[in-house]
């Protein structure tokens, strides 16, 4: 068995740690950041994505579950660059009018990130026959789509304005 | 000067910089990802986006003109993630029929992380009325959407049956 290629069935498993170990990071994360933001409106909606995210990881032991594994998390190196980025931003631009822009857009870049991977889940996941995990993993990728939109639109009505009226 | 705070206008030369990085690191991964890709059509996806990442480059290059910068890149913690993800693919995944699925996800992973970077900055430029960036910047993130749709397009017509069938 040791000598057979991996497929798609371990590429879905392998990925589903991946995610596990990201919402993980994720949680960590979102205090720090609804700390360090300024204003209000990003502050609520760090918190309230973190009472989401808590969510998802439940959302993703049922997919494990629905596959017969246990949950488990493989470090993922994609959002350990991309938090890593946002926590210099939290460094560079402490006292800053641009800092909540530059948080916001930090994390955006997580929100993508997961997007893009809970949208290749469902693809593999389908292809699998997998449906629970299909179903579970669309609430998930509805809710980061949702907070994506949610940030664009606080970027457009107030981050960026504040970050360039103080400039 | 050295104590005032980064403004908007720091922000959004960081984050070129960053994404001016990315780019290049991505120009310099895609041949490999080329290379092991074992579908002609996902070769052929790749191949084609190494070229669009060439004008991508000399279109932040005229960014940076247009803000009267020099072009210079910054280490991007992200990037280096996402594409060390993608390398460990290819490694896990050699040989198998799982593969490519693996690559075009990882490629996809990528796409995310530019069409956020991209976003980020256009906002950016609009706020600080940076008229011609605000066109360049847009005519890339076009590219990186339709590349993102076509990568989804290969997936479901291709990559992710013959990674089933063959398993």
């Amino acid at each position: 068995m040791a000598k057979e290629p991996k497929q798609l069935e371990e590429l879905f498993h392998d990925t589903l740690k991946d995610i596990y170990f990201a919402e993980k990071k994720i949680l960590a994360t979102l205090p720090k950041m609804a700390k360090a933001a300024q204003s209000e409106e990003l502050k609520a909606a760090f918190e309230k994505h973190r009472g989401e995210t808590e969510g998802q990881i439940e959302r993703l032991e049922k997919v494990f579950a629905a596959i017969d594994k246990k949950p488990q998390g493989k470090t993922c190196a994609a959002i350990v660059g991309i938090t890593d980025e946002g926590a210099e931003i939290m460094e560079e631009y402490k006292g800053s009018p641009a800092l909540d822009a530059g948080l916001l857009a930090a994390a955006q870049a997580v929100e993508h990130y997961e997007i893009s991977r809970y949208g290749t889940l469902i693809a593999w996941a389908e292809e699998l026959g997998y449906d629970d995990a299909v179903s579970l993993l669309e609430e998930t990728l509805e809710e980061e789509e949702a907070t994506d939109e949610a940030l664009t639109e606080i970027a457009k009505t107030a981050i960026n304005q504040e970050a360039k009226a103080a400039a």
